[in-house]
């Protein structure tokens, strides 16, 4: 089992990054436009790409400092995957520990992921701190596989 | 052990990437603007941020195709971890598939050096295919840890 790890600060509330985790209008402004569902606690919540995209049960939730999901439908290697968003205070920011954890293997696609998360989660800061993310279909461009 | 993994795509030929992996000006151009040292096959190559930096050691070098570093002093958490650079040609692409290696826990500063490698994969990017990179001391700021 093998995990990708990210961390990033925004200078905004613990309760500003819960909500755009926690929300379909939060989270379709910096993940991906094409969001429905629901992203409460229980819920799944639908995240559709050009090609694809991920179907995601929303297995904890904790007001601040939270959010646990379990991907029930998408790419085979993503699937029973988990995405964990744990968000604490430090100095002026509101610090976001981010794993997608439990991939089975270290496949190239999980490298192609690792940096598109990092890109995503830096879409997530810039729309907090600036009110302009980079949502898919508007996301960052990396590599051939988008 | 654990492993961050990146994956980027470059339109520019593997040569001009790996001269970029492989020589002083190049490494300047995108990860620290302070880089000295030798970054030829046997060479150490001397890293330097605001807070510390970094001293690689040049295990392997395969022009065209890989580099790979070992940490030989900096923070305590990087010493004898490995940087990996592996490179191939894909539609009109260079692919780096990155690995900084083994890594002895996922502590903290793991998740931060993974966000900050793909900022810094994504100066590569830019500095090769528009000729301005974001190296340090001008590179992205993602956290109140820089």
């Amino acid at each position: 089992m093998t995990d990708i790890l990210h961390r990033i600060g925004v200078t905004t509330s613990p309760e500003a990054v819960y909500t755009a985790l926690t929300t379909v209008d939060g989270l379709a402004s910096w993940w991906t436009e094409d969001t429905d569902g629901d992203a409460g606690l229980g819920g799944v919540v639908r995240f559709r790409f050009g090609p694809g995209g991920f179907d995601m049960k929303v297995l904890e939730t904790e007001p601040g400092h939270r959010v646990l999901w379990e991907v029930i439908d998408g790419p085979e290697e993503w699937i029973g995957t988990r995405v964990r968003f744990d968000l604490k205070q430090e100095d002026d920011y509101t610090i976001v520990l981010f794993r997608h954890e439990d991939w089975r293997e270290p496949v190239e696609f999980m490298y192609h992921c690792s940096t598109k998360w990092a890109t995503f989660l830096m879409s997530l800061k810039a729309v907090l701190e600036t009110g302009s993310g980079a949502p898919a279909p508007r996301d960052v461009r990396i590599s051939n596989w988008h």
